[in-house]
């Protein structure tokens, strides 16, 4: 359809927030409603996962980030919440946006109740979450008829002042589905161990993506048992998620053919 | 960024398949590289699941409905897998399109085995899931840090003719993250039962969103208990998701202030 309709239909109201994931972090995977929001809202909110293309595309008159204070530490949830309610109050039309879909792992869920419990009329717009999209770009389906009819998407708990549930490794082992860890760089050895040790085979393929759809993404693969030291080898550093199942096996008998890799990662740590 | 920018970076190469998803319906929600490349390519394989407002915009002599054959039965996978290749080799630039992701029980990850087979170069453009989405213009974040550090897509298994190994309800409920069930409104009282059976509360809240983020958009919620009974008064029908877990809960707090409901859902079912 034509860009022109897309702008009748998108406006941005004022005095609403708008809940908007940036997918993974290539421009081109932006939706079509979240790149009209982008240019038409009064300012953005945004922290660093967006990723550079997306980020430095944005007006400096209309951004601020609030990833970080000035002293260098993350600007605490509730100062994002109040700024919000703010602005809206103001009349801004205020965009909120986070890397990949705000609502997997990205707090929209707070920011919606805050919101709503002080009167701000907010819309939710949904994106490609980089659990789905990180993969694929690797030749890796997260579901597959012959392998796995299901998938969890799981926090590698990463961020120390996190306090959720912790993750029950051996349930999800028993899943027999494929398992997407994000924020799982660092405890690797720590969920892989647990796996094993819940029966998981030592061979099942694992395949780390950092950065994927960025330039400089990043594909490294091994089994359960090898991942920690491939992830070691190779430099693997977050934002990237580890897939742990037989779907991570797709990627080899792909790969030769997938035109998915930007022309700066040939040569990435697999090939 | 503008679209110019778009257009010069997104090419539908002669030869080449692109597994493109759709998104959950709304045409806004395609992602920009999907757009282009459904106005670049020769060829474009779609079913019904992408929606109307979406395949009705395809120009009709550069489409091909798969999904369903003369008769009325569903298109063999192996003669779109076969049809996929003898267009690409006759150097068509070719989008298989699917509703939501197509790497998420969308077969996408068959389709890229039989392209690579074939030697036939391809690119997945990731999308939107259904899985994330409908739950989220429901008011429904898929995980929460209060209430869910893990969420699983799983399918619900209606379609007869699948033999993928079958679902570990018990392993599911013994996650205590979100189940989001695809394919699953023929079988909800079975899998409730199930997952009531393997110990979940039967007050745990569950929603059902028909057709997110189309016009024709309904949302019903319950429980556990009072699920099955909610879907036949408010007739719900595929294509739909079931979500269960404490996050189906946010809806109610958030749903007075949430902007997502497009006009002609006003009085949906559970307001
Ligand atoms: C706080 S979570 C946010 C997830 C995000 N809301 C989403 O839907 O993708 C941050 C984690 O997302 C993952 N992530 C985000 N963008 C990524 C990318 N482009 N490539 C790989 N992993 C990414 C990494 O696991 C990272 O640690
Ligand atoms: C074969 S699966 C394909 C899923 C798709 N690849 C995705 O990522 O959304 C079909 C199922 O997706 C779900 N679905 C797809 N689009 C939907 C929508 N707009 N609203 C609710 N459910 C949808 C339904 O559960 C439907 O039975």
């Amino acid at each position: 359809m034509s860009d022109t309709d897309a702008i009748d239909r998108v406006r941005a109201e004022p005095g609403t927030v708008y809940l908007v994931g940036s997918g993974p972090g290539d421009p081109d995977l932006l939706t079509v409603k979240a790149n009209r929001l982008l240019e038409a809202a009064d300012v953005v909110l945004h922290d660093k996962l967006p990723g550079p293309e997306i980020i430095d595309a944005l007006p400096e008159d209309r951004r601020e980030d609030v990833g970080k204070r000035a002293g260098g530490e993350r600007t605490p949830q509730s100062e994002i919440n109040e700024r919000l309610v703010e602005l809206a109050r103001e009349g801004k039309a205020v965009v909120r946006l986070k890397g990949g879909d705000s609502f997997v792992f990205g707090r929209g869920g707070e920011e919606a109740e805050y919101l709503a419990a002080h009167g701000v009329p907010f819309e939710v717009v949904p994106a490609v979450t980089s659990a789905v999209a990180a993969p694929a770009v690797a030749g890796i389906p997260v579901t597959h008829r012959d392998h796995a009819s299901s998938v969890s998407f799981v926090t590698g708990h990463e961020d120390p002042d996190k306090d959720e549930s912790a993750v029950d490794w051996d349930a999800l082992a028993a899943t027999g589905g494929t398992i997407v860890v994000l924020m799982g760089v660092g405890r690797l050895p720590d969920y892989t161990t647990a796996l094993l040790e819940a029966g998981m085979a030592p061979e099942t393929p694992v395949a780390l993506i950092e950065r994927g759809t960025w330039p400089g993404q990043q594909v490294a693969t091994g089994t359960l048992e090898t991942i920690v030291d491939v992830r070691d080898e190779d430099g693997i550093s977050p934002p990237a998620v580890t897939v742990i199942g037989d779907v991570a096996g797709t990627r080899e008998s792909v790969v030769e053919f997938l035109r998915n890799e930007r022309p700066s990662e040939e040569g990435g740590s697999d090939e």
